[in-house]
């Protein structure tokens, strides 16, 4: 599930984001790494790594930014993580020929311990942390009085965004503490990924508007009967952004780090470029997936052929949405 | 590759060797670990480690042997290598739920680095350092003058065999040298598999019968037409039994270790039970996969048929065999 899910609202087919990400992520180690090793090995975890390639970019930023503070003769162990259903097979014979670091791979929920107490000194969760580890049930029975008939929250009912908060609250807690115990003490967590500005509602954006268009092109696919209409209205994305403060506050509750950053990533060139090919094929990468593996391949494709036709008529409306915001967040394990 | 090889002359389809070569494993470990932790983190190494389920039992004798020597809050992270092509994806899902370690994968040939220095305690080879990295290329052309016509060494050359052995010679060694970097002073390294007994020719032990037996099934295939005799001519076993004062020579020359156990494991019910099915099948899980890969899976079926049939007229040759040899092998980093 989360191969499909990793880069929602983070790279799309022209990943035109990329150069500042880095850049950010260099700066980040280069003024906050201050670590005393005890050994010449450095470890490394990307955690939600999905199958590559993209991950590989982020690792590698990583390490050059840590080889120019410490000699050379350092080793550089980089842990890939993510769930068991991960295509860890395709990660490990397209890792890079010319990597300088040794590679494995950790399956396995990083909501949970994945690693050895004190075991990795840097960390980065690249566009995963939007995962919820699963809707709450309340939420997908149609018997309920909070039943959301969408297939996300998209702000319509506070009792729908209030249980999926509860639950990313949860989770978020749960991904820190399990971190914190596996970090090095010092060492740093690097957090990139979507949220809400405060105050903006997510379906003022282009993310949920354009998760709406999925829904309701879901439902005209149903109205066809290609697919199941009770399955549908159980189906609900397992996915949270949360506003920027939220997420502040539950990395200050749960105690174990100090920020060091929280910063906003700027788009160079807008959040999305106004282009239904290029929204539609973001869209697919991201959302595809799950449609897939809950209505099949071929309800997938008919789908986003309508959200395609979708997205031209809605262009004057998605013109008007309001940014999202992309983060980087820099942690130090206390 | 690796993983249709892995066992061969260790286990069949049911395992009757597994008792006394975990007891074994279970003395050496309460016998010869002896190292100061810094910290309480115990690293297990599995080089080799197929895509399971026999791996794990490997694995799990050694923590439970090395938790009665140490104090309780212990960690314990699991490094599983093979190379890029063994199935990951499989061992990952299979991990056993109630494991207490760390699981991570390691993608690389063990015949090189694939672990930081002085990164694990305890390592384990099982049943794979019979491979060879390759075999050498005037052994498979038809036109040398030591082309080998079998497909494998049985004896009949000496110059085969001892290009054999010289290519085997450089491939131990480099996975020893390897190891040696990747142990931590006084460090574990167990090895176990399949060798001969000083003296025995391959071609008079059971393997050695059953090779001819495989390699005289696949010629009767070329001659039906079925798979291509001049591939047939070039294919060659990347296996080697070396006796076993040549894999101790092998050993002491390398001299990063010191050999502390070089035991025989003995068979409670003789080497192989003298029944044409068990043996067909013990020989198609440990050679099968390479004949699959080279001819495809119809031709491999074919010439299974045809093995089978031989076994049957080959008891009583068989039953005269002399045995091979199952070695535990316990090195100790210098």
């Amino acid at each position: 599930m989360s191969t499909s899910f990793t880069m929602i609202g983070g790279e799309g087919p022209d990943s035109y984001r990329e150069h500042s990400k880095y850049q950010k992520i260099n700066e980040a180690i280069s003024t906050k790494l201050d670590i005393d090793f005890t050994s010449n090995l450095v470890n490394i975890a990307d955690f939600g790594c999905s199958s590559g390639p993209n991950t590989f970019d982020a690792v590698q930023t990583i390490i050059d930014a840590v080889e120019h503070k410490y000699q050379e003769d350092t080793e550089y162990q980089v842990f890939f993580n993510d769930s068991p259903n991960n295509d860890f097979n395709t990660l490990f014979k397209t890792l890079p020929p010319t990597r300088k670091y040794f590679a494995t791979g950790v399956p396995g929920s990083f909501f949970g311990r994945v690693l050895p107490r004190s075991s990795f000194h840097v960390g980065v969760c690249s566009y995963s942390l939007h995962f919820v580890s699963k809707v709450p049930k309340e939420i997908k029975d149609r018997d309920s009085p909070v039943w959301n008939k969408d297939i996300h929250c998209t702000g319509s009912s506070k009792e729908v965004a209030k249980l999926y908060l509860d639950q990313y609250k949860i989770d978020v807690g749960s991904f820190l503490s399990a971190r914190a115990q596996e970090l090095v003490p010092g060492g740093l967590l690097l957090l990139l990924g979507s949220c809400l500005p405060n105050g903006v509602q997510i379906s003022e954006t282009v993310v949920g508007m354009m998760i709406d268009n999925i829904g309701s092109s879901l439902n005209e696919i149903a109205k066809q009967g290609l697919i199941d209409q009770e399955k549908l209205d159980a189906f609900k994305l397992p996915i949270y952004l949360a506003h920027a403060d939220d997420l502040k506050q539950i990395i200050t509750d749960n105690g174990c780090y100090t920020i060091e950053v929280f910063d906003k990533i700027s788009h160079e060139h807008g959040e999305f470029p106004l282009d239904p090919e290029y929204l539609t094929i973001s869209f697919k990468v991201t959302v595809g997936g799950i449609v897939t593996s809950q209505f099949g391949q071929d309800a997938m494709e008919k789908t986003y052929e309508l959200v395609k036709e979708k997205t031209q008529e809605m262009l004057p409306q998605l013109a008007k949405a309001k940014p999202g915001m992309q983060y980087l967040i820099v942690l130090r394990k206390n």
